[in-house]
This record gives structure tokens, C-alpha cells and sequence, in this order.
């Protein structure tokens, strides 16, 4: 048993680059590779972009999913939608990218407040279970993170009906 | 006597980075190394930028102008005024960038149009007589890129004094 | 039961930067990566030894051994012990390295042969269980060689007795 | 007139990649790269070496001569000539080396010690007039070594013919 946090669901005013709205409880099941980045951001473009890149190429779809998180907490008016768009774009981002819920009250966003998020770019590792397992802030090696979800992987699957004595719910 | 053609003037929106407006014309006497780019074009964000920090780092100012030229003919909503100033601030761009006058017929902008500049990014260089000598679009190597440089900063500079046989005219 | 073959044991002609001799059957518990390189391959230099290293410092010496082995098949005469002594003070590696034993009847030394390796750099992973699992030849990317070998580190150990006191079972 | 010293002449054991023997004095007129290494130096071979393969690349051979020069001063016995013809085979080095000629009463040869080498890699730039212009120890940026390369090519090359109709005068 790992006494790790069960991952907040992420809270998204909306969603660009998939058909239908997603969810971490919808994921259960896969390892989760969420990328917290800000399209003005450099080291979020330099390393952080590329490294979510690369996490999809290297693993299988069946495995792992791979959520961009636009968590934006500087510059409000010009990172906006429309502005995000052109940027998923012209860096040709093809998984899908949430935006985070914008706090009525302060600058940070609602699902980067509750990840308690030092920055961008930030990736958070979520195992099969739905249990947070990694937050890194600022640039992960290639290697340590290729580690770190291949350790997830190789964890078992939680089982896909959970039935107690008494009863089985539909997960 | 170098055949290359008379760099036209810089048509502009507006400055960044500068008190006060630049034009081609004031930096006569200095090698001038225009880089034009848009915000949202990874090839500019990856090697332009970078290439035209490291002109500004490798040369002298007394030998060397180096600007910036922000020349948008896509996604023309986003990248504003505003959100490049957010850009220029985040990526740390310090040397002088010149908005390129939008066209009213079409969305390539007016100097862009002068220079028949194929996109972005693209390296102008201009030697200390005025005229146009390199125009390169995309990746340039840096040490090509420094050996024009050189190879211009060696040229003699106009005569401070133009003279005819009739009259001496202040430059 | 994965169907993975038994590792072959390593056929080595000498042992540098370690007391004592090395063995992949001294070994079983740990994760096992074996580099082949050669000194003057060029791949080796560039980005072989430099993974080999970062295996190192990613990985726990508790879960993860890193074994060079050097495997001349081309210009013996130079590449000898003493040049790959230089050669590895002058590179800063500091992981155990073999030197493949040499063949009596053609250039491919022993240790070479029995893995099949097309060439240099070659990386060999091995389980736990002393089964070879993965054999790269030329470039691995960081993030698929780290997945590969957490995936391995997340597999169990033996039990640390395959003998109980009536009886030593096989494997 | 430039103040810098006369090159003083390469002294050399042997010649590779070349069909003849060169000479800074034959190869008077062009601009002269001459790249100090040793073949067991790591910053040698991860940027010394491509930069010299650079300076190849980037400038005419008739205005540029890129040499090596092979300065060993330690591990003399592994960094001989023959080790040194395979390193130059699988780098893929194609520009003339020499060996520069080591010296009887210690460790550094006797080129290194006449330009006051500090260590490998060493670039000196010598002008068309023979005269040393830089000596860099270390690693130099490709865009300042451009810079500097392309400024000597723009000096004047020396009249082609020291002789008159009447008398050839020294040089």
C-alpha cells in the first residue's frame, strides 16, 4: 500500500485538442502524465513541451495518458484561449490540453492551487489507482522520468470491478 | 564598390525596448542585423532569438545594431501589442524590436513585404554603407552567421564627411 | 515466466576500475546494464558512455549495476589495456569496465559473440533474475532506456534463497 | 600594420592526411586555422574537432587552411602514430594533421612549447600575412571564432609577387 495523496480531480473552464471532456476519474486504470505549463513560459517551450512530447512517443496510449494543464498565473489577458490555440498549433501539440479553472479571487488557477504548484513548467505523475505519485517543478531528466513512469507501468492495474463482500460498483 | 541594393527604411508600428525610435538611416556607419520573428513561431523562439542575443553578446554595440523586428502575418489577433511585451519580458529580449506596420490589403506587413522576406525567422544584414548584404531565412549557422558579421565590421566605414567637388554635406 | 533467455556469462580478459573481478552471476537480485563500447567509436564517446553514466547517477547501486565491457573488433592493436586506461581516466568513468576476451580465429572477441551484438554502442539489460531483456545497438533514448530499466527495477527480486534446508531447487 | 608576432613555424614529426608536407610559409596569403589537440582529450573531440570540421566547412580553401596538429603531452605511449591514424579514420577527420614533434627533454612537444600552448584544445588563427592573430585554449564560441576568421579573410591578402622586373626581393 503507497501512502501517496489520491489526485485531486482537475477543475477546467475547457478543453482543447480532444472531442469530449476528460477526467482524471475516467483515467483510472492508467499511469497519468499531466504537464502544468504556460504558453509564455520558456522553459515550459525549451524542455517541458518537448519532454510531454516525448513521454507520449515513448509509451503506449494504453498505458499512460497525457494531459497538457495551461495553468496560467501571469499575463492573464494575452495567454487567453484564442492565444493558446494558435500556440498548440504552431508547436503541433496533439494531446489533449486542459485550461485551468481561473481563481475569482487571485491570480492562481484553481487546479494549480490545489497541486500546491511552486511554477511552470510542473509535471505530476498520477499511478493506476488515481494516487499522486511525483511533482516535479522545473526541468526532470529524460531518463528519471522515462524511470519513474516505467515503475508505474509495471505496478498492477487496480482490478476493474471492485466488489466488496457486500456489493461491486461500477468504477 | 558592392552592387548589393539600398536596404529600405523600416516601416513600424511601434518600439519596444527603445527610448526613442531607431531607424536604418541613423545607424548608418554601424552593421545593422535585423531579425525579423513572430512570438509564436517555434524556429524564432528555438535558434532566431537566441542567435540575435548571442550577435548582441559577441559584437560590440559601436560596430554592431542589433533589432528586433516583429513581423506577424499570421494568428494576427494574438500576437498584439500586449502579448509581446509580455514575450519580450519573459524570454528576456533586450535589445531594441521594431513592430512591422501591418498592411491594410493583406496580412503580410509593409517592411516584410519590402525585404520579400519568404518568413520567419529571417536574418537581415546590412553594412555600414546602408546596403542590404544577407538575407537569410531559417536556421543559420553561428559561425557563418559571425563570419558575415566579421567580414562586414572590416569594411571600411563611410567617410564621416561626404564631399563632392562642389560642397561638403553633414551626414 | 517471461521467455526471455538466460543472460550468457561475461567472458572477460581483464577488469579495470573495480577490485575485484565481476560476475553477472555475482550479480542475480540486481538490474544488470552492460555497455559494449569501444574507445574510438565515435557513437560510444558521444552518447554511449555519457548514458552509461547517467544510468549511474540515476539509479540506486542497490537496485541497478552498470557494467562497461569493452568489445575491440576493429584496430586491436591500439585500442589495448593500456590506451583504455587513459582513455577512461581521461573520461571520468568510474563504473567497473571489462575488456571482452579476444577470439583466437577472428576479430570478434567472445563475449561479443555470444550476445549476437551488431556493433558499438550496445546496451544490454538484464533482469534481475539474470535473463537479458533488452539489447539496444546504436542510439537509446534516455526516456525509453529509464522506462525499460524502472520497468525492471519494479519487477520482484529472486528470493534471495533458492534453497530451503531440506533441498536447493532450480531456478 | 598589425602588431602581432610572426607564427613561428610548425615543427613535425610526420604529415597524415596530406600527399606532401605543409608549411605555414607555403601556405602564406590565406587565412591559417590550426587546431592544437590530442586524440584521448574529451573537449578535443566533443567541440574542438567539429569546430575545426566547421571552419572547413564554412570557408572557402582558398581563403581558409584548417590544420591539426596532434600536441601530445601525456599518455604518450597510447597516443602514438598509429593510434592516431584510427582516430582520424573513424572521426572522419579530413583536413591535414601533424604531429607535432616531441621533444627530448620533457613532455610537451616542441610546436606547443613555441606558441606557449596552455593545454588542449588550442585554436590559433594566423593571418594572411603569417602573423598570429588568436590563440584560444578551450572552448571557443562559433560565432566569435565566424567573426574572427571572417575579419582576417577581409584584410588585404599580400601582393601575390614580392618581384619586380628588375630584382625579387625578401619578404
Amino acid at each position: 500500500m503507497n501512502a501517496a495523496m489520491q489526485a485531486p480531480e482537475l477543475q477546467v473552464s475547457a478543453w482543447l485538442s480532444t472531442i469530449e471532456p476528460l477526467s482524471l476519474a475516467a483515467l483510472r486504470g492508467k499511469v497519468v502524465a499531466v504537464y502544468a505549463f504556460q504558453m509564455l513560459c520558456p522553459g515550459c517551450v525549451s524542455h517541458g513541451i518537448p519532454q510531454a512530447k516525448q513521454i507520449r512517443e515513448t509509451f503506449s496510449a494504453d498505458d499512460v495518458a497525457v494531459l497538457g494543464l495551461h495553468t496560467v498565473f501571469e499575463h492573464h489577458d494575452v495567454m487567453n484561449k484564442a492565444a493558446l490555440e494558435a500556440f498548440l498549433h504552431e508547436y503541433r501539440v496533439q494531446f489533449p490540453v486542459a485550461i485551468d479553472q481561473p481563481s475569482r479571487t487571485g491570480p492562481i488557477p484553481l487546479t494549480m492551487q490545489a497541486y500546491q504548484l511552486r511554477g511552470t513548467p510542473s509535471l505530476l505523475l498520477i499511478d493506476r489507482e488515481g494516487r499522486l505519485r511525483q511533482s516535479h517543478f522545473g526541468r526532470a531528466g529524460d531518463m528519471a522520468v522515462g524511470a519513474e513512469i516505467g515503475h508505474l507501468i509495471a505496478e498492477p492495474a487496480p482490478s476493474s470491478a471492485a466488489c466488496t463482500d457486500d456489493a461491486c460498483a461500477i468504477r
